[in-house]
């Protein structure tokens, strides 16, 4: 029973955050609610379930299935996730989340962030 | 440069979370701001700052220094989080979050869904 | 370029391992070429290659070709991985590792070790 | 007893090793022993024994004391780890391994790995 537990928890597997992302999300515009729903749908993807419904999404969430409707809509437009489309081998089309542009977006703000530091450190040198 | 903003990134580094935390944090009570504010802390935590004050945890956050506050005294009130005491090596006493208790709260919330679940395939089988 | 870089390094992605593992394996009867191989056949079923051939899984290391088809067939008898079949959704076959049965030999692994420290615990009580 | 021994192995932890190190460490001209001996000393590291001895670290793999002693003392001079002095709040000074140098030369291999991809890729378009 016991093995089975620790067995079971470990095929439920982890998540692993950037630190950067948890540091950076206010000034990329996110809020917290936007930030699980990401979260969720990251732990989704790397299970195999690339393409989780709004139901599945806010199954563990606060929020209602149709909330989180508003919140993919709305992380879509503002460009931080995409739905492509996939082919199986036998020709089905399928469609599936993609979170690179949220990567995108963090190593820009990480890029900027650390350009702003630099500067700050020169002025400090000046003075 | 490239070098250094990718050294950088690697010196912020990750936040490990079980998924089990991510599909439980609902069913333990919590909502998303305390779960947020839970995983800033396990990064200063995780980079040597054991006791990071209400203005750190929200500097990232979309919540106001007092309103970080309230959720630290629920979460401390809940049984999420405590604050223990330590000894430097010269003597002078310091404090520092705890984050165990969160632990046993995802522990037991997942051992009760297991049992759950065995009890439902019993069930199914029966029928 | 710099963002490259750094989005490319993300993409690469990374492997948990328990600390447990690393702890663990010399009492699991493992040895460091089976310990690497085994954590390069989990990066490469990470990033969706399930049956990574002999030739790719030994591209990194310092062994040859056939050193690593004897160190997969090793760890065949001895219970750490096994070649599962799966069907694609067009009825195709497919083979793939498991890695199932190396957690389970080290969660017992751990299991035991735990009561072992609890026994001696007790022992240095009634002393 | 099974939530324990859940929680144990929690408190155990976790290392993160990026693919990127798994796939360079023969490139950057690491053996098994030597990456092996690196995981050690990092799960070191991050449980706050940041100066493990080589009994410590040789503890869990299949070399001795001695050879682990003549590992660390290569990785040194082929500037992978390095000694860095620290002080305690009461001014007791403290040694310490540092592994800054191991990122900072994985890095390098990955943008130069990089490049010979970009290179290659030009290569095959113009011909």
């Amino acid at each position: 029973m016991s093995k089975m537990n620790l067995l079971n928890w470990l095929k439920e597997g982890q998540v692993v955050i950037p630190t950067v992302l948890l540091r950076e999300y206010k000034a990329m515009k996110l809020n917290e609610y936007e930030l699980v729903l990401l979260l969720q749908m990251i732990a989704f993807i790397e299970k195999g379930n690339e393409f989780p419904t709004p139901a599945e999404l806010s199954s563990s969430m606060t929020i209602s299935n149709s909330e989180c409707s508003d919140i993919l809509r709305k992380l879509i437009q503002k460009g931080f996730i995409e739905i492509k489309d996939g082919f199986t081998s036998d020709g089905i089309r399928y469609e599936k989340y993609s979170i690179e542009l949220l990567w995108e977006k963090c190593v820009e703000h990480f890029i900027l962030q650390q350009k702003r530091e630099e500067a700050n450190a020169i002025q400090r040198e000046e003075i």
